[in-house]
């Protein structure tokens, strides 16, 4: 077993030195000043008790620190999961009950384990089922859903809804219970937050701070809305004036938690981990891969799934939640110097800190607070840019982005995934199940051949050259069968038929039979099949097949030689009849 | 409208001669024999009364005369399809219940209208999914069922599983009640029937006959075989010593039969519908283009879908089951000599003059006759020896073919077509998500440029150039940036990278946001990024990206004269730092 591999934490511990012990201090504690409202605030939108969040942010980043693979990766709560995770839970059981905490932690339990055996299976490439389009369609719609989810916190109202539309239209009838205290706080820290995001780093570099000071009060923002609104609820007891507060939260270390083994819960919950996993995962993975590449580092797909899967199953075991690699705080991370997993693992220290001995000081948090936050935050996720661009660049690739968003509004975070992954498929299907192909002809006096449609060259009444520009399996095998065929019906005098195979790097037994069925049809209508430049590899497999032993024709080794070939034999055979006798034939090459 | 293409009856009903007409009147009246036990075999195997084969056998072919593009498909019920059809409607009602009738009705009609739609769609592509081991497991799969469930029949025991296993186990249990003259009669004409097929037509041309009159002979074995049964049940009353009868039928014209229209039965319906067309579908093109190759003709398998779809619609109003174009009887009818379409059209007033006037007389059909029929017909479906082909050609074919068949013998048709469908493709996902690439150096001396790891070739340190063999899309983009980016972490001198792109005929949104991707991390690690033998329509597409623009190297017309540039470029900077700075560089070639 190759340890170094399969732990990362072997090939970065034994060479730590002192001066990156600082670097990675200094980040640890922007990052932690950054992730404790943060952590309370995704709780809260995964319909979970705030210090959830807390402890979501402890034990999966020691473990992330020994398994995971990217050096500046911070994990923990993220936006778009903690979504998924209210809604899958949120069909099991209701919100706030202890059953809806225990069904968390199967979810997150599940989302670990299968984390891990994609890892150990060396499964990452499933990942590549969600294109481009699909997950950024897709994340675009989850921030628009967990936008418009927050504004009754920011206004002080109840409102429910199954979709964008139901869930504003019933924001919009209770518009006249709005809570003014609650909306001038919540008002008040986004547009604060927002404005901070926006302009307050260039605002404090005017102002003659340093670079780096400027950076970490800019990252602070939150955490001083946070203390500023939770000041004044408790000053002025807006608490009684209705606004909601987080109110009296345990502290302490995280609880051992031992998830539920209920097989039908695990059977209901399967999609939902699975959809979870994949998506954490690839959010995962592009933010990893985007920090590694700036420093020339290089992380391993396949042991992120083990490092992310270790992380989920920790945080199950500790009173957690779903967590993945995030995309804002991974950058603070990287931007604040972190230079190995230890700033995580110094995150850890510090939100365990804030688990003990701060967690009696947030009592009087105003919900609308994290509320603000929670808008801010995925509001930068919503890009009608990438949906411009797209449209512009690809309309099948558009249609499956547009498919992916308006699922996921209309029916919901799964629905809308599952709609985006099967139409690019389908696309994806339909694109290749049509080879580029063209009938080709020698260009005068040369060796080379070209695209009859296109170019002045050479071609013969009883002979077809046909060039394949692509690798035959099942999706294009029948194509290719119908365009040979309309071919034949289409050349009367044809009796010589040549495959182009340059262009292919592999044939599966789908388009081998594809290829037989081709020989024989060709037989029966008078037309011999000949191959011409097939590939070593694919040459080799086909040696044990039928297809080489009933061909009439032969392999040529390039089209020039089967053209000197067949042009010959019908300037020999001028007269013969087109009954399917088999002309005399030049030994095969293979 | 393209009428012609729509109803391609209007292409050869004008040119009709009287030629023709006696041919196909021969073929008719061999098919109809041929038919006759058939379809009251299939329907028992789909769990429905005799008489409803036959109806299935009337309006189809008419209505597929009409709108088929086949000239010699014959259609009707098929032992898969009334397999698929006892399972769905087994699922839902009782075998034998009137309610079971209007489960297949509705069935019938939905998969009527999906393939009317499909082929107004032009969606005749969904059928590439199914791969060729995935189908050709699926049917050897489904013979060894239906042969196990006919066994019982033959025996003259009650027997039931819910798979292979469990219906032999059962069959093992009772076989101390076997009804003697039941086996006399099952296995007589079991051994009869399968000599006829393996030797009655040489023997009887040994005999002196012509080949016609014995083709003709073997051709009719199945009715012979059923006529004699039948006469000895009726002479020796075997029906009172335990002889299962098909019994009294209705004599008449099919009965015009409306189709529920109760949402919830077509919700559940849905997926067994679906799988029926598709498999309907491609078993019935496959055939058909078998046939219509013999005679260079062609057929249009988007207009095969309307033309199925028409038969299907026509069965479920006429009450019948679900029908397409069967392998044994479209080659009889070819072999006989059909030319056109009214060959069918006749087989349909043959079998409609069977209705009207054969049913009295097989009222003390024995069903171990037509279980014999059906065991004989199926057990040509089992094709070992595509299973052996498929596991030389390629394993991991040959792991989708055999999940089908275990999946199909164990869980059922559904479960099986499902599970290799998705096995199929999530193999050919993984093949493609490691598209063929080689970094490639110039062969000295020439303007040729070969794989670094296969031949002796010029390299630099400073420059690196991609290959990459195959279309970029969503499946192989991400492993396109670990190429690359592997590339940059292993050779840290490189300071230009050049994409060679001459195999890529497509770039979908995915693979074009890996390419700025790419290129923005390339930057970070001071790599300029470079691509060569772009493609026009590509090209194209990629004029109007941001790509380009934020490209810091340039786009060249050939490997060649990327070679040449990079090339000079490093002779004449040999001191430059890699501190990403660009370098000076010529015009661009786009």
């Amino acid at each position: 077993m190759n340890w170094k591999r399969h732990l990362p934490i072997l090939q970065w511990l034994p060479e730590y030195q002192r001066t990156t012990f600082s670097s990675d201090l200094l980040a640890a504690v922007i990052v932690t000043i950054m992730l404790i409202p943060q952590s309370l605030a995704y709780a809260m939108l995964a319909g979970l008790p705030p210090e959830v969040g807390l402890y979501a942010s402890i034990t999966p980043l020691f473990l992330y620190a020994i398994f995971g693979s990217s050096r500046t990766l911070a994990v923990g709560p993220v936006a778009v999961i903690s979504l998924m995770t209210a809604v899958a839970a949120g069909n099991l059981a209701v919100q706030g009950s202890s059953e809806y905490i225990g069904v968390v932690l199967v979810l997150t339990l599940m989302s670990g384990l299968m984390l891990t055996l994609m890892g150990l299976a060396r499964l990452g490439f499933l990942a590549n089922f969600l294109s481009h389009p699909v997950i950024s369609g897709f994340i675009t719609a989850s921030g628009l859903i967990i936008a418009a989810s927050q504004l009754k916190h920011l206004l002080g109202v109840s409102a429910n809804g199954h979709n964008l539309l139901e869930l504003l239209l019933s924001l919009f009838a209770v518009l006249d219970q709005v809570n003014a205290p609650t909306l001038v706080l919540g008002l008040g820290s986004l547009v604060f937050l927002y404005a901070a995001r926006l302009g307050l780093k260039p605002a404090l570099l005017k102002l003659g701070l340093g670079a780096r000071l400027a950076d970490l009060l800019t990252k602070a923002a939150p955490i001083l809305a946070v203390a500023v609104t939770t000041w004044l609820t408790y000053a002025l007891r807006l608490d009684l004036q209705g606004v909601a507060v987080v109110g009296e939260i345990p502290s302490g270390l995280p609880p051992l938690t031992l998830p539920s083994l209920e097989w039908g819960l695990w059977q209901q919950l399967f999609l939902a981990a699975l959809l979870i996993s994949i998506v954490g995962f690839v959010e995962s993975v592009s933010v990893g891969q985007t920090l590694a590449a700036k420093r020339r580092q290089r992380i391993d797909p396949n042991q992120e799934l083990t490092g992310l899967g270790a992380s989920n199953i920790g945080a199950a075991f500790t009173g957690g939640m779903p967590v993945t690699g995030g995309f804002s705080r991974s950058v603070v991370n990287f931007d604040a110097g972190a230079e190995t997993p230890l700033a995580g693992a110094f995150t850890a220290v510090g939100i365990l800190l804030a688990a003990l001995f701060l967690t009696p000081l947030i009592a009087y948090l105003p919900i609308a607070t994290l509320a603000a936050t929670i808008i801010v935050a995925v509001l930068s996720l919503v890009d009608f840019k990438a949906v411009q661009h797209t449209f512009h660049y690809s309309r099948s690739d558009f249609a499956s982005m547009l498919a992916t968003i308006l699922v996921t509004l209309i029916e919901g975070v799964e629905a809308g995934i599952l709609v985006g992954v099967t139409l690019s498929l389908l696309m994806h299907l339909y694109r290749t199940s049509q080879p580029h192909s063209a009938v080709i002809g020698r260009v005068p006096g040369s060796e080379h051949f070209r695209n009859i449609e296109r170019h002045e060259v050479e071609t013969e009444s009883h002979l077809a050259i046909l060039r394949i520009d692509e690798s035959l399996y099942f999706a294009n095998a029948r194509y290719l069968e119908d365009r040979v065929m309309d071919l034949v019906a289409q050349q009367p005098q044809l009796k010589h038929l040549v495959l182009a195979c340059q262009a292919i790097n592999h044939i599966d037994a789908s388009a081998l039979d594809s290829l037989e069925t081709i020989n024989a049809r060709l037989k029966d209508a008078g037309v011999v099949l000949h191959l011409a430049e097939v590939k070593g590899p694919v040459m080799d497999r086909l040696q044990h097949t039928e297809l080489l032993p009933s061909l009439q024709g032969q392999v040529f080794i390039s089209t020039f030689a089967a053209w000197e070939a067949l042009h010959q034999l019908s300037a020999l055979e001028p007269a013969q009849s087109s009954s399917g006798t088999q002309p005399t034939q030049p030994q095969p090459t293979h």
